[in-house]
């Protein structure tokens, strides 16, 4: 007999019908005879909903109150599952974040987990009953209710499922698994049967949407086995764990990402220090940079481009522009008309292949190449957005991509 | 200074400039150096949409997860409220049942307070903070969230006045106070200036729909000075207190209730503790009885005849049906054809004259009267359902109800 957390997001949970697959899929794991702790989002638009009712009210609302409206979403598609459940004829019992024992820090909307008590949940587990827990919340030492921002019902599960030393942490999602192209953009991607921590972390953060973030760094820091699935059919779904199955392939995925704004600040001194000073600027702000360029302007100066996420190019453009000066820079300029295209895997380093291999297929596609960078597991470039797409499509059949799984 | 608890229900809540209009009432008595502990129900709708998808997943789901179902309507009109008057620029703070130390025992939909910690409200109160707490719910000893049941949001706002030992207890309805009949049947019904707890509990038992009976029952045993008024104008409202002003009237007012089953016993042997029987089998089964007539029957039987909540009109036929033979009694008939028509007021009991005006009214309103019961303070009758806006009137007019403060 097992432990296994399973997660469901809010389009799973989006309607009756759906709410009672969600119960058979947890029913039929209990069955065979495994203890099931079940994580859920709120149901469909219900977050979409309660904002815009938030929104209408007050364009600024504290963070707490938002956090407060919020965290019912969870709540409501705990109780409707837990309603279904108990309509399959199963003992069955849904927790809070804090019931469940989610202890946070105090940043509201973007909270992180502390430390999970896991008295409740034992006693429950042991008392035989599925347990549901509201994903994306918790509590924090103020005795009152955080979120924990975009994506954190992933973080909620893969946290529980650490705690508890679950034997698997399964994502229950609407696609099949994790592809080695975003089904929406490649006519013919094949389903990874596994992946490691490192690779899904870099897709993850080049724009596939199928898991978070934090919740793969938490996974592969306290070694819990995801498996990534559909809550529609029964197909396998992808393993995402320490190392992935060597297949005769180095490349593991294409991904792309529109939410780029590329930064030129032009004409900077030619002297030691200048990028230092840019980017201590920024990250004081906290803004996060990507792609980097350096090249030689005229008159020994230096351009150097750096591309940020678009909710940050304002705040990027005010604090350089407030700092030219100081930066012996002339101008800045930007665009948001590029797309990032990368590929990711584990084995690339070891082979300078890969590049010219990418670098050839976009050739032969025509599509020009505003910027690369690259790092042990990825290689990006910047393309234009009206030719992302053609692109990923490119890589994607230059390394055979397509062929993996068949 | 004084602390002024104030109690909007879900109609004052509906929208937008509903919840901005309850803002500005909050934030006015604040300007005026009060401290304001708020407790709000859920917006309009909310608790019968949530119950509707609830009983679509599962027409009998756990009373312990529908609580935490309906719970969540309370949590969002909070929030909703908070960001209101957050934007008005005010210092707000929203607690959930739990977070306001509202303890309750463990039967779930239904809950009683059983004491409530106040340490949390005393510390937001000092910080000049408005507080706002969810009505309806609570928490219990399992650390599992409960609710109070129908009107449990009134019963909310006169707990936390009497922990708090609060100056008043404002109850903000869409009605301008406590009047002599329902305004939807009488045309020219008086506003009472105030009353008295005990008169107030009867005409809440007897179908006002102003208070509900248990905050009216916790309001004089904890004496909390309540006040019925309206949301959406200034006028005084109506003083529910120990003792009610002594105005030159014994009648405080008429109400009208339809939720009203007849149920009759027919050929009952005439031998002592029959009745005892009859009504502790219904008793056993928690179901109220109202007005009870025993009459004669033939062949030395009797006839008992009672009235019950229509609710609970299938359940009692049942019990009595299958105890037909140890109650050595003929057959059992019903109908839900009558209303029960009441007269309130504190006086009464001394004033025969009282009763004989009551069945005047009806008399010459050619109104048939089925059933009477009185008590200290009421007189009741039941009446055919189709004559009971008649009755009601007949008997406003009567006893010149409708001049009170002309």
């Amino acid at each position: 007999m097992s432990l296994i957390v399973q997660k469901f997001g809010g389009s799973s949970l989006a309607n009756m019908q759906r709410v009672f697959n969600v119960a058979r899929i947890v029913t039929q794991t209990y069955n065979q005879g495994h203890s099931v702790v079940v994580v859920v989002s709120a149901q469909g638009d219900t977050t979409d909903e309660l904002l815009s009712k938030a929104y209408e009210i007050n364009e600024e609302p504290s963070k707490r109150e938002m956090d407060v409206l919020l965290s019912s979403g969870e709540q409501i598609s705990m109780a409707l599952l837990a309603m279904a459940i108990e309509k399959l004829g199963y003992h069955v019992v849904s927790l809070t974040g804090r019931q469940a024992g989610i202890l946070t820090n105090s940043r509201y909307g973007s909270a992180r987990i502390k430390s999970i008590e896991t008295e409740r949940l034992f006693k429950e587990l042991d008392a035989k009953n599925i347990v549901i827990v509201a994903g994306f919340q918790g509590w924090n030492k103020y005795d009152d209710i955080t979120t924990l921002g975009r994506g954190g019902s992933d973080t909620t599960a893969v946290a529980l499922a650490a705690s508890l030393h679950a034997d698997v942490c399964e994502i229950y999602t609407d696609v099949d698994g994790v592809f080695t192209a975003d089904p929406r953009i490649v006519g013919n991607p094949s389903k990874l049967r596994d992946i490691s921590y490192d690779e899904m972390l870099e897709l993850a953060s080049l724009g596939a949407n199928v898991l978070h973030n934090r919740s793969v760094e938490m996974a592969k820091k306290y070694g819990v086995k995801l498996v990534v699935r559909s809550s529609l059919n029964d197909s396998e779904g992808t393993v995402v764990k320490e190392v992935g199955s060597v297949e005769k392939m180095y490349v593991r995925g294409v991904a792309r990402d529109n939410d780029i704004a590329r930064i030129a600040v032009i004409g900077i001194e030619d002297k030691p220090g200048m990028a230092f000073k840019l980017f201590s600027l920024l990250a004081r702000e906290r803004i996060s940079i990507d792609v980097i360029l350096q090249s030689i302007g005229r008159d020994d100066t230096n351009d150097i481009s750096f591309t940020v996420k678009k909710a940050d190019l304002q705040k990027s453009l005010g604090v350089i522009r407030e700092n030219l000066g100081m930066l012996n820079a002339k101008e800045v300029k930007y665009s948001e008309n590029y797309s990032k295209v990368s590929v990711v895997g584990a084995g690339m380093v070891n082979n300078p292949g890969v590049a010219s291999m990418m670098f050839e297929a976009l050739y032969d596609a025509d599509i020009n190449i505003h910027m690369i960078t690259t790092s042990e597991m990825k290689i990006s470039v910047l393309v234009d957005v009206e030719k992302a797409e053609r692109a990923v499509n490119a890589i994607h059949d230059k390394f055979k991509l397509g062929e993996i799984n068949s």
